[in-house]
């Protein structure tokens, strides 16, 4: 009944964002909206919250629930609440005032969000040995190719420092993402927690809580069928593994026998050719890259809501929306091991060059040098300006 | 490290396309290439066919395999060999002339067919249910919109028959399929197998004898890189899901409060409103509906295959493949229920068409009624004899 | 206010699928269904049929229905009846029966028809001359590759006859479609033409002799809400334009300097390199392979359609279906092009294959030479009897 | 050989991004880049600069120029040479430095720029109509629906508040985005503009000027292969699309004669049925929201370029951004016009929600009430506050 990773090379690392993660976050998210309502009822609900506990839930109790609600919220809930009667703890605090898509849109921005963190940290790692690769070579000439065929000649400087503007590009697009909280009760209104706390406004009051308590934003609206929030970070997480998928490409073709370019850590076995080697990880880079557009797809397709809340739209876009993120966290994983064994074959390239004719003899190297201090430069202040700046609460 | 379903109420049923049932395939291709292997070199491979045990395997080293080297198999081989090892069998046999794409490839049509037959069994329950419903509602009449808008007068039966054209539909995709076995060796030549057998043509022979067994189907060739018999079943299988998509929408729609021409088994509950009742099955088709098309389009974009075996699109396609198999068995299993629980309320849609104005006074009610005898009957032929037929080998 | 072909290298071929031809197909549809009705009701239309005129049609009038009524065919009737009055013709017997729905559909498989058709020709051609290539060349070794690295030696033969395969599954797919007429009137009935007639059944009627003299399949059903020929068609041309873009894209990297495998008869110009040449047709090939995924999705997203014609599904569909056959045609004129200057560099590939080391020393040469025969002659085979097949009417 | 707009409903409007419009766009380009060279050499180079006259372009030269070199610039360079030689002006200036991609580039920046900003004034025309709505109906009650069933109570304003929410998020999708210049020369360099000047850094202080004298931002990089700009455009035209895709899908919906809470100025006419009215530019919006998440999956695919410019990809780029940014701004005039003949049935929705039983029941009114004054009023100053910032530069 469980996909364990057997046919996904290209999501390899699930760490966070799997199935037992996102139940933990549901969790989470049930365990701040308590301590929410303990602030705005003045009530102690540590007990309760403590109380809570994701690990020892029955995924088949939950599943049935998916099956049988199209969510699994409703069959959480209860099973959630028997683990405080058990505790002997009042449990009608619990869910108050949420809703299903609460829960679920709430714990999905927490995973994304950490995900998306751990894939920062990754391309941090990644443009870091990618700008000392482009200063090295900041004067090693090369061909450079356009449309399949020599152009002219660039250096290994300026091919990493390109790689190098992805990497910055797709930080940046993580750092300009925010995570909001849901909290808006069953039709967006925020009407039950208001009435639960007998105060108008107490629902904006708990999502404001529960946000800071989770380190997500508050968004002072509901979101729920104005899915504009995740389309962003579908899309920035497209955006990371479309530029590391342009890198994995880049680097597969340069690592071939013939052009030999760029050498690789290649590691996979073949079960056919017992001496042959595969740049694996390039691999994973490269199908991530061809799946990412459709999950994307997907997503923004999902996002064309209905109603207070669709009847299916919705439900279609968790699983490419936490395949995103995942790819997105495991792509950039694979891009640190990918760069780490990267290396530049400046001899090999040399030689290239000397035999490209025409193409080759543009422009004069005096030139190009120049051109490749200030390209390495840019890309290189580009990176360091944006690496230490950081992602969004 | 396992997705269990948490998030996956459009592909609830996973029965014969987990990732155990993958394995269980793979697992399977070695066993009847083994038998296969027997016939071609006359040994007695029985024993080592029996030895092989899928159950037995320990999931996490092959999940380290398809880390390390981007496919199954390379770690599945040894694995099973030690397994024959184990039982004082000769192991030199298995896996011979094979390389991972072969045993991956034919996995996954297996398991393809099997999810279609599966789904194909079901879509006969669906259009036998929505036949009856036709037959017997062939008067009942009823107003019928276009671009959201009511246009002029029909019947239940023409819109069951509507329905029922669509499962018809779903149903010859899938029977025009093939489900080819894959064996060519290392770069689809066929030469490990010639080889090991010292006879030119032995690897044609046992590709021949392994589809036999399969009861897959010889394709003559390698397929390797040629990926449009993938295309194709991914092509029936968006056909099934559009058909029964289109289906949960209408009855989706036709179900409303406001319209009521139609009454669901609404089972789904919610966290925040114990009493409402969710049309969870539409639900779950429609979630299907809007994700297989984005699958569709990546296993098509995977399809643009490169060199003998390309470095990542090849990888990129079982994950969307496989879902979207599953997702054609897990809908049609879900419309299995959906049209069990489906009602008409004649009674309500004759008051609405009375109301409808003059898009309601067209057409003559005596034509009408004969137009749709004539095209209840055409659909019922149809589907009887659609589903006559059945499915190839 | 027209797109002219400024951005357009994917799809330079517009022959027969620009708005003009689709136009002349809505007025072709329009004068079969005059005829149809002249066998219908005994009427000589034959003179209204001569008399309308697509060349002479005000587009602009065209286009401002378009803009009012969301489709075209409202704003084209009343300006083919008034062709018909002005040439002192009754105009009563245009469009009888019809809906708008009927008009788009039957012209879009006309013109899907016409673009397939076309397409098909070229593949022969396409496949003729791979066929000729695999089997001069069954014997000039090669090193076949798998992950981007060196694999084992094949032939040029095998290789050629791959892309054959492609070729001959991509005609296979097209041979497989039918192409059915649309006739149902308002919401599918046909009952407007039955009272039209005054005859039950006059609408089938009709509808078999429209589909008679415009060469088009009777479906024996209107399929107004219902798409599957519609994605069948979609799926296809999305077969062809991926079998050659995976064509395409093998040439592309082996036309590279450093491998030099193939020779392709490049022709691009560049702005900035005067004397660069670029492989032109290659690009317009992977070009339409990337765009035509993204399409087909479209199509299968808008033919979950609902009601008896949605409001905007089916209106999406008409500019992704048109595209897809129109790349699927300009890509087989490309690749037509394509394979005619395509040479192979016999020299060159040995001298690779002898510095590729231990990857290049498997297998046997006779071995693999027994196999290059067989799987050459079983490829040409196959496209020698999938070309001498033929479409379907 | 044009597509004239016969099958285009969703994209009526393509003032501004049609062929003549990215023709003149690339022809601004040119010019602007001669003036940037005056600047740079310190030449009068105004005469040459006015020459220049997109609309005296003979097409078919430029179109044969597409088939020829898979690109436009080619065949343009030269024809506007002819217009300088024509006038007695010195040409040798003209694209000095620059490469095709960079005019194709920077001109679909300046298209997507435009385009962009005429959207994002409909938007507020949009968000303004819909904000004095939200104002108008807060007290209005109404019953919410989640899943397709009626839910519990919510108001009229809200349900505009939750509108003017998609049309303020559309607006800071829009306003987030920056629209940079493209100057690298043949492979991003820059060194023939070094060259040409024979200073280093010329080419970047000729960026700096191009992208002043366009109003488009400069990069301080060429990013010849690091689509990430070109993704962000597709991404925020996607935002708005989807946006105003969901606030057609409920109006089409609420409209339906059976929920009647919403009536549009249904105007457009059928081919079948005379009297009848259809929901026009909500079924462009729709159509356009079917439409736009492929093409968001296009760029995406083909922004993972490869080499210095990838051949076929960067042109499989063009069609679907120029599209996705027509359809945003279609969208956005067909959203304008849709919101004002929008109105609101109030009476009709209290009687709905009158017999909704229990779930109508629920919230008490006076809570409700007090959440509706919230939740408009944070919606309104959130659009006042978004409309009256502004795009960047």
């Amino acid at each position: 009944m469980t996909d364990w990773g057997l046919l996904d090379p290209g999501a390899a690392d699930t760490t966070g964002t799997d199935d037992d993660a996102v139940l933990a976050a549901m969790v989470e998210v049930e365990r701040a909206l308590l301590r929410a309502w303990g602030s705005e009822l003045d009530e102690f609900l540590e007990p309760q919250a403590d109380a809570l506990d994701a690990a020892a839930l029955e995924r088949p109790v939950l599943v049935e629930g998916v099956v049988r609600d199209a969510v699994p919220v409703v069959a959480l809930v209860p099973v959630l609440r028997a683990q405080l009667d058990a505790a002997g703890l009042a449990s009608d605090r619990l869910h108050l005032g949420a809703t299903s898509q609460d829960v679920v849109d709430t714990a999905l921005m927490l995973v994304a969000r950490d995900a998306l963190r751990a894939s920062r940290t990754a391309l941090v790692t990644v443009g870091a040995r990618l700008a000392a690769l482009a200063d090295a070579e900041r004067r090693a000439f090369r061909i450079a190719r356009s449309v399949a065929r020599h152009a002219e000649a660039s250096t290994f400087g300026i091919l990493a420092a390109g790689w190098l503007d992805g990497v910055s590009s797709a930080i940046e697009a993580i750092d300009a993402l925010t995570f909001p909280v849901q909290f808006g009760g069953a039709v967006g209104t925020g009407t039950a927690a208001d009435a639960a706390a007998d105060r108008p406004g107490a629902g904006e009051a708990v999502r404001a809580e529960l946000a800071s308590r989770l380190g997500l934003a508050d968004p002072r609206r509901s979101w729920h069928a104005e899915r504009t929030p995740v389309l962003a970070v579908a899309a920035a997480s497209s955006s990371v593994i479309a530029a590391l998928g342009r890198f994995a490409g880049d680097v597969t073709l340069l690592s071939r026998e013939e052009l030999g370019e760029v050498r690789l850590a290649d590691g996979g076995g073949s079960s056919a050719m017992p001496h042959k080697r595969n740049p694996v990880d390039a691999v994973a880079l490269t199908a991530a890259a061809v799946e990412a557009p459709g999950l994307l797809q997907v997503v923004v397709s999902a996002g064309v809501a209905g109603d207070e809340r669709p009847a299916g739209r919705w439900h279609a876009e968790w699983m490419p929306l936490r395949r995103l993120v995942r790819l997105a966290r495991s792509a950039s994983s694979a891009a640190a091991r990918l760069v780490e064994g990267l290396e530049f074959d400046v001899d090999r390239a040399g030689r290239t060059l000397a035999g490209a004719g025409p193409a080759g003899e543009r422009p004069d190297r005096g030139v190009l040098a120049a051109a490749s201090d200030r390209i390495v430069d840019r890309a290189v202040a580009r990176f360091t300006s944006v690496s230490e700046g950081g992602p969004r609460p």
